[in-house]
């Protein structure tokens, strides 16, 4: 079984922190009974204020109809400790299987959105659907980060980063080069 | 000085290799006798064929009427030996400056678009801007990579993954779990 993770409030405009070294995401929704979670490799941050966040969810992905169905869902951060859950997630459908039951996660209501939390992620981010204008033509979904949930502790636990053919680069060494920065750059 | 990275033709339908685990990348840009670059770490891959990546340049680049009046970019990636001048890069401005001489890069002739090439960067894709629908709105681009180069190695080099606050994440160790995939899904 993974670890519960406990997680604190967190301002949705500093979301950049977790999302944009690029870590592959769990992506949960729900929509009436139907729960579902899949994996993204594919999304980036937009904006600070509001929190907004692109990604991309392809129609080969059972939760697709759940995330357009109730215009919501949580981007969940997984540390490198989910690693064999997080390919397993991605090499199953949840057409067949539910994922949270088949997988031993444990779903967390949100507070603003009915996709639940994923427990055992130490990041979760509850998202409303922004805009749609894309989602047609690329599949390119903006949601607002509306509700952040992050685990407390001076640097993020270790990410995973996906390269295609299998392969995932994990997060390194942190470096700061902070004292470089113009102030507004920070 | 920096080392050149002698680079070779790499299949455009496979750069999410090198951007989808989320690296601080190197745009460089040119419109008649003016190049600029700028730092990047809001983007993402979109497509595998045509090759689609989309990405924030905000208006505060100096890069954007470049960008815009060229309908071109080449997105580069530094490796950590190139750390300082990233920042350096991040924290100064194209209008005031020439960056490929004050940070001693060196330009190279692309080969589809009028851009440079960043010969220190271990890879550079020379995109094509594809669509703009989202340009006025949300700074937006998606650009078309049009041709890749990279240099050859089992394995890229360390990269840097932006997290705010003039912190970066290093690329750690490479994991595969390619067993454990569907063959469709890798």
């Amino acid at each position: 079984m993974s670890p519960a993770q406990r997680k604190r409030d967190f301002p949705v405009s500093d979301v950049r922190r977790y999302l944009e070294p690029g870590p592959v995401v769990l992506v949960s929704s729900r929509h009436g009974q139907q729960t579902d979670i899949m994996t993204m490799g594919w999304h980036t941050v937009l904006e600070f204020t509001p929190s907004l966040v692109g990604c991309l969810i392809s129609s080969g992905n059972h939760s697709l109809q759940l995330v357009r169905a109730s215009g919501a869902c949580v981007i969940n951060v997984p540390s490198t400790a989910l690693t064999d859950i997080v390919v397993g997630i991605g090499n199953t459908s949840g057409a067949e299987i539910d994922k949270f039951e088949h997988f031993g996660l444990t779903p967390d209501k949100a507070l603003k959105v009915k996709a639940p939390l994923i427990r055992e992620c130490f990041a979760s981010f509850e998202c409303r659907l922004h805009d749609d204008a894309l989602v047609d033509k690329y599949n390119f979904f903006i949601f607002e980060v509306v509700k952040a949930h992050v685990a407390p502790g001076r640097k993020p636990p270790q990410t995973l980063h996906y390269m295609g053919d299998g392969a995932f680069m994990t997060s390194g060494k942190i470096i700061s080069r902070r004292s470089r920065f113009r102030p507004g750059m920070l």
